[in-house]
């Protein structure tokens, strides 16, 4: 059950202050082998965002500001500190929270050093520890709000059965800290007793589908099917989806959602079918300066990614293979935008909103943000 | 170069006299390796369709018609003609030319048993090659008329860069006899040096795209990119892409166009960007019986298809892996709708046509069908 996994306390990121490290899920790895990596040096950090050990939105950023954390408790001073967010700034250009996190962390840093008390480090820490609480309390408000659109569709549109919804890429607690973000409103449904059954798509060209949210939403005991991205066009299309359920790496001011590689279709097939289309995320994910989402820059990631496919063999050795043929050229954008007027609401921690100007307008508002900020 | 290709004669599927045998192409095998394989027992034949040896619309219709003769030399009469007619309908149940090379062949039969001349399997037989002679004109027909197409879009939209077109599935010579449905524009193009690049997608779950598109135009040295099914939106609204073209299964009397799984998200992307989509399909592959999309069925594929990859390791040795966790329930709808309103035309061998009632009706027309048949 989703309330056994939550209260285990089985976090994606903890920091372990007896041995001083970071400790990560190698979601690489998943769903094969539950292998725990240890981050001490900048370097780690980075490699293990690069190389999305850690992957999504909220995660990238906690993993981020820890880094910077551990960066200046061994290196202080200005010069290790810029050279650190230089560095970090660098490893993935599309999630927003990254920018958002290190910002947050930067001003602590910058403070300390400003105070010359010696403890910037140390600040910085406890910072970045505050941050995974707090994106903890997040995740689990998301998934409140998001759980009453949850209820609604489901004394609307279902008679007993499950409420059938369709999630595309990971957006569970493995990228967040706990809950998640797209997956909340589903561990919130499976707290109440709700009955969902989740169609997972199996997200190429990483598989994010098929290796980690059939992982998360197989420990929490929640029904859950498995399908080639190819086939939500024709589940929509035959009314077997109730409601799509996304994450989002970056949303801009008018309400355009950039997220994995695939969603914009998913998005176009539910405004097809009449089918709602909602984006859970965490306001850090916010892009407050971008405009339109023709302003994000979409991260092109390795060919290899397209054309060699890791996963277990018969004997369950971890094994790659290729499928097309040796020196095939392949394209592998990691990102689409989903224009705001495909989308049916935003699922944040402050409630729930219109993909457009107003409804971000009104979010800002309800976070205190001036209006022209 | 595909005339390189076609000069060759190399086929998809040939009859050998000497050995009376039917020799194809195990498709399933390739990128890795280009292996023959003899049919002689209508189990053979059946076998090649239901685990896709063959597959694509025109060419399944080719080997089942062969598979009857073969049953028939071997089992003359009328009971063996049924049973045989009943095992081979029942190997897939969508592409509609399976039915229309059936009936055609099952006519020939009858009339052969109804004469009473002894000679029933043999003129079967030579109806099947004959209609794999015709198979190869319709396809070179189809390249013809959809040139046309091509070399419009290209004096319009481009100044002497590659004309960037968009795939789906495999629909070439791989697919049909020779020349194909889908690439033969493309094939066509390349033969009087109208430059055109070839964006493919992989097509998950079974990759024709990754495993036979990408073989083809290597071979034809057609310049090409692989992408995941996922990326074909962005790239549409990117104005990376001048025209989807995609083969088709079965299309109906309204315009309807069922084809691979995926083909529809791409249609919806298209629509939505302003990009030509283009169908190309052999009228064999036209329902004329079939009011609407709605009322095609859809062949659902084993899960496996969708849990377990087939490639090559990095020694070249075929393998197969699984990504999700063992256990993982999957859906692997085959094929999908897109409704005629989405398709800007069909390439036919009689010419061009809209996807919608006139248009159909105008192409029966052409084709010399009484209006009301």
């Amino acid at each position: 059950m989703a309330v056994a996994r939550v209260a285990d306390g089985l976090r994606s990121l903890r920091y372990r202050p007896d041995t001083h490290c970071v400790v990560i899920i190698d979601q690489t790895r998943l769903p094969g082998e539950l292998h725990w990596v240890e981050l001490r040096e900048l370097e780690d950090f980075c490699h293990a965002i690069e190389h999305m050990q850690v992957r999504g939105a909220p995660l990238i950023g906690i993993t981020a500001a820890f880094a910077l954390a551990f960066a200046l408790c061994q290196n202080p001073g200005e010069a290790s500190c810029q050279r650190s967010l230089e560095r970090l700034l660098a490893t993935r250009p599309t999630a927003v929270n990254l920018g958002w996190a290190l910002d947050r962390v930067a001003a602590v840093a910058r403070a300390a050093l400003d105070a010359g008390t010696g403890e910037c480090g140390a600040r910085v820490l406890l910072e970045a520890q505050r941050m995974a609480d707090e994106d903890v309390a997040v995740c689990r408000s998301i998934g409140a709000h998001g759980l009453k659109i949850l209820e609604s569709l489901y004394d609307t549109v279902k008679q007993g059965e499950a409420l059938q919804v369709l999630t595309h890429c990971n957006a569970g607690w493995l990228a967040a800290l706990e809950w998640g973000t797209a997956l909340a409103p589903v561990y919130a449904a499976a707290e109440i007793g709700l009955p969902v059954h989740v169609w997972v798509s199996e997200t190429r060209p990483r598989n994010q589908g098929a290796n980690l949210t059939t992982w998360e939403l197989r420990q929490a005991g929640i029904p859950h099917t498995l399908i080639a991205d190819n086939a939500a066009g024709y589940l929509l299309a035959q009314n077997r989806v109730d409601c799509v359920l996304v994450g989002s790496d970056r949303t801009v001011a008018n309400g355009d959602v950039c997220n994995k590689i695939g969603t914009y279709l998913k998005a176009l097939a539910a405004r097809e079918s009449g089918v709602p289309f909602y984006v859970a995320l965490p306001v850090s994910t916010i892009d407050w300066t971008c405009a339109t989402g023709g302003d994000i820059p979409i991260e092109e990631r390795s060919a290899q990614e397209v054309l060699a496919l890791h996963g277990r063999d018969a004997t369950g050795r971890s094994t790659t293979i290729s499928l097309a043929p040796p020196g095939t050229a392949a394209c592998n954008p990691a990102f689409d935008v989903t224009p705001g007027d495909l989308v049916s609401s935003l699922i944040t921690e402050y409630g729930i909103f219109g993909a457009n100007p107003e409804g971000l307008s009104r979010l800002s508002s309800a976070m205190g943000i001036p209006a022209e900020s």
